[in-house]
């Protein structure tokens, strides 16, 4: 089970109001490649990982990602916090308004509600892993947009330190992929199954 | 952010493997009325709300719920533990497997990916409380349909201690829009708003 | 089965084109908070509710939804009547005419078409009642976020009409849950349910 | 707007409840060919047709259609009326049941809800008219398919009175599409557009 | 299986970018009406074609038809070619760019990730065909779309190119579904099914 | 463009029809994991690559993955050519039947449509090819749950071709990233971006 803590893993402060980047930011709520997919992809994948190494690893960053979820979510609340129908018509993209007015929806930029057909979870561990690592990526490029569309410096260095988290999961990612490639018949893996090769 | 604690809210322990009844489990993990969107519905909602007692409730409930995500993902994990290939090609429902595997994955009982559309997140108080009235419902109901399917009495003890909580969160929540109607004025929420309304 | 008037339940003369308020309409028409959806809801929760007071209540609401559906739809096909492609060309939300040109598509505001992921129907009363009680707050919130957004006083006083027709929905759904909750056991709605409870 | 005429365009009397046949009529209730999609389509096109033949057309058949999507749903719950849970252990398909209960849920058979990315309204007549004659069809050979699966005569004649309308339905359209290019410039409708061509 | 030949259908050498126009385009690419469902759509209806003339004409189709979303790519793919940041942040849809970047993603222009829900493909060969007359339409009407919108003649010329080809493939499908009309026993399809009408 | 040869990379010759397991084998279709997803991954994503080598990696395989695509259809109609409605009746999936008849729709085998929200399309390189490694497992492990399922020979040789390819693919997807690590600047990729970093 889960405890909150009321705190954030990096401190937030915006101090002016944008709801157009917080349109932006939202892609990393409940976009595709987002902070509540890879949440749910490690806690799902963990339950079928063969050993405790690989799955102490998935709960570990999965519930750092809700965390950085909540960072996202805190962002977009603060960029929009007080804004009033005016600013928003105004606005380039106020659709958003009128479809969840003042609020943090789970959807990517462009409004399209969060699906999980954009995660994997598989019985296959390496499969899985692998998923994982391009799902970082996917995280650290998203982050990098964003980074090239703000000007916010309050924003940026909260993008900054959730950026430069995906490339530390990447990494453990990539050396959780060696342990098991080692641990596993690697042949097996990649060129044959003996439940039906030969 | 969050910790996470290395046990479940209430302790799960089943016997024999039935992949067919995780079929059905897994719809309270990510079908429409299931603990994914439940916590994802709570959490998100929480940034707006207009004063600590319901932000906290909706913190408190939202965090209980991605405990009984965990247990959901068990009760499959554990009811597919070890299934063999075999198992599932006597299987009435041996698709998930061909999409899926032996793993668990964020969807309903009949396939459909885990998808926002199924909630809401509105900027308005109330409206999220009655969204959050109707969710325990729809969590109890689908609760209610997995015991009217299920023998295992250990699986059932599990969804009757979730659906017992469903039935707290739901008059939490009715408490909760009495305590805010209170606050509000009535006339402007339910008949007029003043800042449109003469 | 239905029969078609030809007349609006209240009358609708825009003077104005404007597309970009179309666009923010139409979520009404398509979106998860629409009248598309309120009319398919409440027509197909009607089937298996367990006496006549509730279908007809549900059958009276679903009826008039289906005739706010058609006022929205005019609102949208009003606003955007002889629009050019120079004034789209001037819009900020030229995309919707990409997809669909002048047309009234079920859509949200930001492009997402119509979803019955966003609707529930069960086969329990209550948990009906409570799915149509969120649901006319649900709406209700969406028109007073339209009318936020529109200045053009010819659309607003549809948009009233229609947000107080949500507010008469509510009461009349919480009169049918009060009804029902006497008629049924409710220790068995709420604590226990005897097919599966001792 | 519509009025509701308390009987069926054609009397539904099951007399057996049989819950996997309805899993596959549903189809026609909320799948991708049915009737929902067919009156949404109808309903959505008609505002922006040139004339008020094609207008009253499609009011016609949308509003003939509503009532066809009322009788599927009245199909779907006479078939599963009653039916207990023992029943649905027994199917093939029991995952409806824990998704939705014994209720109808605008679905496709394989579990897919209603999604209006299968309808198209646009802004040009041409392309509505071969798009609703495409519709016909696809209706027609879904209860074409729903025939071949089902051995209760009480169901199969319902399905071949809706069939034979759908027929009626096409040779409507196709009378409409010829009447549309007398009177449009034929050759500016599939050689060349003046707004664009010269 | 196929082969790739470096070179395009029509040549495309786009002067200017002009991210914001490419955004329009995409839904060629990835939307409803798109040529990504159209290959798709032909590609596999094919195969259970009852002659080979109608599966050589799919073929055919389907192949050209995978030529014209490279065309189409290409078009995205020029027109947004060395974008910077600050042109992005200037247009008035920028969350392209934040979900995917600079980068050809199969989507509408309104963001809505391609669904197979827009095709149909089914086991009757004239519905097949009806379904592909109604393609074509929708496809030639969204060209009509984009044309309207676009000043640049560099990409209008490429897009009346592709405009003319659905136009001839329009009465391609129309002579096919001719020749099956006169093949099949025209009674049976639109009024009766020996296999269980009488 | 892409030419059509009339010819399948590995012959094809099912002896035995079996709907239930070309439900399954329909996944490698349209489902999350299969070919056309594959095809249209790889061929949207070389658009933005930096060099002529990854761009001729990605149409290389792109254009594979599209004879692949062919195969898992060709396997899928072999399987149920000529199937009467008599063995579907006594299907356990005979929902596949209903929405779609005898062909072969881009689905996964629970019955989700493809949906292109299960790739990545981004402007970076480097995660486009992490994504690709990864989408080649997922690829893998989902033939290797066909072959755990399915005892038909003829299938079964397929299948392992299918396999082998995507093994092979995953190891040229490996070398592009080594690459194309050695010609980025390494650090900027991980752990800076020169134009937001300083």
């Amino acid at each position: 089970m889960f405890e909150y803590k009321k705190f954030l893993q990096f401190p937030i402060n915006i101090k002016e109001t944008d709801p157009r980047l917080a349109n932006v930011i939202i892609t990393q709520y409940g976009g595709p490649n987002g902070e509540l997919g890879a949440s749910v992809r490690y806690l799902s994948q963990r339950y079928t990982m063969p050993d405790n190494v690989s799955k102490g690893l998935l709960t570990d960053i999965g519930v750092e990602e809700l965390g950085h979820l909540e960072m996202v979510g805190t962002l977009v609340a603060q960029l929009t916090k007080g804004s009033t129908p005016e600013e928003w018509k105004k606005l380039q993209s106020w659709e958003y308004y009128a479809d969840n007015g003042v609020s943090v929806f789970p959807q990517s930029s462009q409004g399209t509600p969060f699906n999980a057909a954009s995660i994997a979870v598989t019985g296959d561990p390496l499969t899985n892993l692998y998923e994982d690592l391009a799902a970082e990526q996917k995280a650290r490029v998203t982050y990098d947009n964003i980074l090239r569309l703000s000007d916010d410096p309050d924003v940026n260095d909260v993008i900054k330190f959730l950026r430069e988290r995906e490339i530390v999961h990447f990494q453990r990612f990539g050396e959780a992929i060696q342990l098991l490639r080692e641990r596993l018949n690697q042949k097996n893996v990649y060129f044959m199954n003996p439940s039906f090769d030969k």
